[in-house]
């Protein structure tokens, strides 16, 4: 199979760096383009880029001209996945899906527009039929898709099985949040040292709103978020009230047992197990437990009675990984299956 | 006025350490005795413990022999201040009050005990009538007082105002906990770099089961603790459900105006203001607040409405002043202003 | 007395944040003007600064409105102390000279210029013969003068003892330098958590050249600097060559009784002991010991035989104190001490 | 080709983990026997070990149970690699030598012993000529051959090009070296953050040592040896004399072109590259760099010329990988190639 031409937004920032990664060798997908602002366009990748995820870009892409993030230098892909952020991705990706692109992004610009999916896709896979009403819209093949905040990711996928099984009422959320979380230019090492930072712009807001959206329920959400001096995986306290009372062991096993919308569809960065549950008392911690499922899956540790609702839990997501790039990847994936990308004529 | 002369359970150790600091150069006790394990006894307290905060012991400890933690050996002291571990102090501190020795602890050893008062002067002053009781049962003048346990401490405190003014029904409590929080012995670096360990034993059941009994109400409580990588200071994010609906703004009001019970008596190390409340969105943060107060005030910040109960907040304590060696220096002068010490023959 | 009235410039800053603390209460200086930017002028000081120091800023500046770094706005002060950045104190501070201001700086625009003193008070007092000078070619009583570089402080202080003593051919240095001496802009948490850079921009250059212009000496000096994720306090292991052979305890000898040039002048943030020796085998380390004589001092421990030179040692120095707006304050202390302050006239 | 039956010695330490985790899937190499201490012996190694690599021991150890480091216990291995402690080591290393295993060591104990080489494939391959006057002396098959110190082996092998180009009279060597050097057991969290301890037991010597047993040469080697809180990745500054002036290209293009002595042999993790020279002003950087050839790579940058001696720049290395385990393996992997392992009796 031909794979599909992908442009990269936004290229050069944590979340494209993440994307560059997850693309080199992928089997569906071969970078065609890498796009970002105006300081980096013009120069070879790894010139524009502060590579941070270690040794250098892929040998396959080091040398590749980076370009705008304009309809007319991406027109020779498939589709775009964007790391933009939400400011820049205000205006822009609305223009690419415009000039016909599917926009599979990671950024909050459009998560509450009714119809932009914002896609878990184990979760509310079903949401892509938002897909047909954007292009009719637009009039053309484009449209655009998010993934949730890298802190709803984890959550969504913690919760969707406990909703289907038992019906969730409200819960509480505590955020304990990696670094990468807030991107290259992310707090300075004199405020993370021996700290915590307890507030996150809009973070709480965006968990509380997005939740809501992707398992279409009003469940009420209370979160509470921090920074804290981690590299990569969001931990996440939840307590939670449910419909009826369930014990640990029947919410361990209704987690065990998910399997989401997907499996069976091959999608090639799907988890085995979209959700790990582990047994020991003191895991999941963020440095054994982020990459489980290749950073794709969640993990959940501590299901135990909850004295004010029904349970409480500990999970642990990767927010660079499944909470971002890996997310987005995993939505094109699903986006190639379900037959929403067209091959785009060629110039 | 002549000072009391203390004894120091524990003094090797870290609540130790902490108290040695907080009483040397206090106006109403002076140090008699150092006392510690047998591995410990018999040598000068620079050369028995190994001193981590900062510089050097107090000049007037260093050359002081440490003593073991018998009645004989602290025969000589009107009170002792203990900083011993549970399983230690599970049979050494009745010990001593049965040898008539008023025992101020640190320890969660007896702090179920319906006779031993979990003491927060602020809060809960009242609560030192048990001591009468208690030494009518053991028919001398000795007697255990405690302290709550570190992450009980801040919560009681930031709480207390709330439940006079307004009722408290429940809440649901994350902590971002200190390291020094688990003493000389605590986490390993290898475990604490770039990491979170979600679990601290028994330490959920504490706060729980404390607050209830400092409050004197049956406030059903949620706890999640972590121990995160910082030295010092227990932040907690606290959602609350109150009787009747409150504004953040009436929240804050009544905790910068909480006084609690013991303004007035002049008691040297109480703070001026038992909580601070700050308006920065970004603020209590563990480096830049654990010190309001000399480390005795609470920080509360972020008050705002909650999705799911009434209220939300953080706070932020000195795990290691406040919520140990300060918290146990600051009920042996309430004990002393209360007149519920008495000096002991000299030898 | 009456006490000269400082202004203070780059006060937003960490330097400047410093400088503010250390002034606050100083017995001989008064803070009359913070000034900074364009950014902050107009706005009072507490919303101005973001305060990194802990609690808020001393209450006696919290409300003063912050001024530009010009002559007009400083012409109610008898000195200047800067906390600029190199960049700008290029022009701004020969400016401020010239206008009839002593400037006491912090940046090292001016180190190399020869009628410039890099002054430790302890160890080179001499060259404030220098000012004299100056204030000939400036034609007024304005004049400059620097300290060293945060890094170099501490290693002047350790080897100026053992160069008088013994006499010192060259040494090489290792430094393990702390994220303050940085800035408030200094490297993101995501590039120092779970890591080192090993390279500061012109570090390894200011310490050779500056410490062969403070001891006066063509000592041949190879400098390696890292920042590490410590707060405060850099380390620096060093190994020197001497012109006869030395044993350790001759050279512990050496620092435990240096007084250094200012002893007896009773210069009101001077250390008791320029250098404090640890005899510990794992001191001296930056948490323990960066605060030695109130964060003034320099500690050395380790002092032992090298197997390619004469000896080797460790040492430790409070960049932001000793090594930034301590030694800044120090400096005035001396020229003041010195009668090379006068009082302005007043508007 | 049937692979070596393995015994790994020390099998739930930090060490045993990591030749537990390169040994699953090697293609020469079999783990046949999982050995430790009586404390974990007869359980399940999932059991035993508190895996701390992330996620889980790779599943076909989970089950094995641990046995004891006896010779009856390893019978049935061709081979062990051992990561014991030197203190344990000492005794139980020689005692399977003499039992006639092949004993690939990790640990101190015996690298002072003449006939044992201290082996890095690509710098001193030739030392396996002692291999047979160890098993003249011992009369049968067994042996030992140990890696070096986790900090010497970095520095050996960046040495060695330069060593064999240009002559090495002497170095200084600072290392800012990572926790898990120290094992399960290294230093506390609270003594770690925000912290350097300057000081790691018998390091230095250890370096001083080695070096010039494993380059052949009297090289004068100065070590300052630091504890900082990285996870893994030793950095080390190096200022280096050589016998003659060159520019830092010229050692530049001797390292890049260092090939070392098993080129060619085909050993399955021997890196590409066993140098990789960066040319960025900050690099190499732990976090970064560490993992270079799979972890068995030494980076160099910053090479510059001294102003003491001829050359300075920054190495980096894998510690855990490198340094220990992966050293161990690919110790054992010249071994088979050489033909100096032989297929033991089966039970």
């Amino acid at each position: 199979m031909e794979r599909w031409r992908v442009g990269i937004l936004g290229a050069t920032g944590l979340v494209g760096q993440r994307l560059v990664e997850r693309l080199a060798g992928h089997p569906w997908f071969a970078i065609e383009v890498l796009a970002a602002s105006d300081r980096s366009a013009g120069r070879p990748y790894a010139k524009a880029a502060r590579w941070v995820l270690g040794d250098d870009p892929p040998a396959e892409v080091r040398g590749t001209v980076v370009r705008l993030c304009t309809p007319e230098d991406l027109s020779g892909c498939d589709l775009v996945l964007s790391g933009l952020e939400a400011g820049i991705a205000a205006d822009l990706e609305p223009a690419l899906a415009r000039a016909g692109l599917p926009v599979i992004s990671n950024s909050s610009a459009h998560r509450t527009d009714p119809e932009v999916p914002v896609l878990v896709p184990e979760v509310n896979a079903a949401h892509l039929a938002l897909v047909e009403s954007q292009r009719a819209r637009l009039g053309g093949p484009g449209f655009i898709v998010t993934n949730p905040n890298c802190s709803t990711t984890g959550l969504a996928l913690a919760l969707a099985p406990l909703h289907r099984a038992f019906g969730i009422r409200r819960c509480v959320v505590a955020t304990l949040q990696a670094l990468s979380g807030a991107g290259l230019e992310g707090p300075r090492g004199l405020d993370t040292v021996d700290n915590v930072i307890p507030f996150i712009l809009g973070e709480e807001e965006k968990m509380e709103r997005e939740l809501a959206k992707i398992l279409g329920a009003p469940i009420a959400v209370s979160a509470h978020c921090h920074r804290i001096p981690t590299l990569d995986g969001h931990l996440e306290a939840v307590s939670v009230e449910l419909e009826r009372a369930v014990s640990p062991a029947e919410a361990a096993a209704a987690l065990r047992e998910f399997e989401g919308d997907v499996a069976g569809l091959g999608l090639p960065t799907a988890p085995v197990r979209p959700i790990v549950v582990r047994d020991e008392p003191d895991r999941p911690q963020p440095r054994l437990d982020r990459n489980a499922g290749g950073g794709m899956s969640v993990t959940v540790g501590r299901i135990r009675p909850c004295p004010v609702f029904t349970l409480r839990f500990v999970l642990l997501s990767h927010n660079a990984v499944r909470g971002a790039a890996g997310g987005t990847v995993l939505n094109a994936e699903l986006l190639a299956a379900r037959g929403l990308l067209a091959r785009r004529g060629r110039a």
